[in-house]
């Protein structure tokens, strides 16, 4: 089979390995991901990395000896396939390749994977991430006159909030908005009064949830948390109203914290999954903030220009043979 | 068998029922309890409150017919045995007598259910408690030079925060630490870098945790919970820390907000389970708010004190058959 792949590109998060094939000019040609390779799922042991990629793409390297992949997220953990290092803030996102590792591989695919970012506040604890450097990457390389300054905010189960200077991630914050809401809807007692599944989105609640949250300036949020139990209880709202009111809650709390450091002045976009950047559009609208982009799926594009900066590829060159 | 018991005093939680005979005096005689007969561990139906209880205490019941019970705690919930109301605060509380609710069992024991309260501020979400109320009249009963003004800190997985003045509770807030705690510890990804078993108590991770809940004004909660897994992914705190500087982190954003809404010349008692409260003693003391008094297990004295006034017992006659 004659194919004019270029790069294999991997976004190897915690719960899932999602699998891109580009063609020589970073354009999608194929996905494939298999959520029984997250990098939390898999066994420990570099040899469950390597099978478990063979297993989703073997076919693809098969058939155009000499690809190489290059891998993002938590694959590059100390748990992961091998540890990448974090680079410290400032980072320049253009040199990211810089510092990729080199994983062994059981075949001929050469995979290297991308580090992670730490900043070190002078006044608080270190804060980290890995993979959303690449979506950065992409966020920029989609967008490039947002290089010079940006809030990137990419929502998630934790979410970041990453300032980007001249070409830099300067600083950064993880906010646990999507596991807190997880584990708080599913193992707490703000759960009890939801049905089991969900329902149609509930713009009043949502609404009333950020209201809440921007009404208190984002403090006490143990005490708001149980207004979601207590407007069920009083019949305030209807249980199927609840998940929604604890989701505008969560995320209101997140962007009153996230906006308070961020200057109006300062462009923000949102990068991520489709119905959670529209349900933080929606947020960040009601608190008269609106985003300049809302892109989705980042990492492709992160992975490519990380790639071509690598010397993995080579932009616009077709590799028919 | 003689006895002189005068009343079974009920402390009937979500998860827990506990019995304590108590004499005409108003002493504990015997106590019991029992974790399969929670209120939200039966199954639904008032004829398993009904054998739990004989099960627990039949024999308390048969040994001398005619003494009553007086329950308070979930058991009046709308999912409990039977629903007692919610009395809207202010609400003095040597009144909750009045409207209790009488349960129908299938033995002769009287068996009445103390109501709970509510508070709906003018701006904010409505706030219910079951079982505090009678913890708050058995710190008064314990404490009554503290009827005229006092907070009252109940600490708990559902910690509350009750203002009494001239012997009402006037105003009451919820904080969900405890079961914060709890859920992000074992469920959440903060705890996959805890040991299984509790460490020793680390007193400068506690502190850590405190500092850094107060450096930030109780606000941004979901970025500062992050730091648990930061700090520890990057080797700050050893993994046995990490879950007293959560502790720290939760109890500290309990205490920002609940002390920004007491006056500073209002005395703060604490009661609740003893460790739990020596772990807020301490929080207290670094924040510089010491309290006046610090009590246990204050059930028993506030269902006595419910119950003498509703007419149940006669203070001070030994009923000796």
């Amino acid at each position: 089979m004659k194919t004019n792949a270029a790069l294999i590109a991997l976004d190897w998060g915690s719960s899932n390995l999602r699998a891109y094939l580009l063609d020589a000019r970073g354009e999608i040609v194929a996905t494939r991901d298999d959520a029984s390779a997250g990098a939390s799922v898999l066994p420990p042991g570099a040899r469950h990395f390597d099978q478990a990629l063979m297993t989703l793409v073997g076919d693809w390297c098969s058939q155009q000896p000499g690809l190489s992949a290059l891998a993002c997220g938590m694959v590059g953990s100390a748990h992961g396939w091998r540890e990448a290092p974090y680079l410290p803030c400032p980072t320049d996102i253009t040199r990211l390749h810089t510092q990729t590792v080199e994983v062994r591989t059981s075949t001929e695919v050469q995979v290297l994977v991308v580090p992670g970012l730490i900043y070190a506040p002078a006044d608080g604890a270190p804060d980290v991430m890995r993979g959303e450097e690449t979506q950065i990457a992409g966020v920029l390389a989609l967008r490039p006159d947002l290089t010079n300054a940006a809030r990137v905010v990419l929502p998630g189960t934790h979410s970041k909030w990453a300032l980007v200077r001249d070409g830099c991630v300067t600083a950064f914050a993880t906010r646990m908005t999507g596991e807190l809401f997880a584990v708080l809807r599913r193992h707490s007692v703000l759960g009890r009064l939801m049905p089991a599944f969900d329902a149609d989105f509930n713009a009043s609640a949502f609404e009333a949830g950020l209201d809440a949250a921007r009404a208190t300036g984002g403090r006490d949020l143990t005490h708001e948390l149980f207004a979601v139990r207590s407007l069920g209880l009083t019949g305030q709202w209807p249980g199927a109203a609840l998940s929604d009111y604890l989701s505008g809650l969560l995320i209101g709390h997140e962007l009153v914290a996230g906006l308070a450091d961020t200057e109006e002045s300062i462009p923000l976009v949102l990068a991520g999954e489709a119905a959670l950047c529209a349900r933080y559009r929606y947020a960040l609208l009601r608190y008269g903030r609106a985003p300049v982009a809302v892109l989705h799926d980042t990492a492709p594009a992160g992975l490519w220009r990380i790639a071509s900066a690598a010397g993995l590829v080579e932009p616009h060159e077709a590799s028919n043979e």
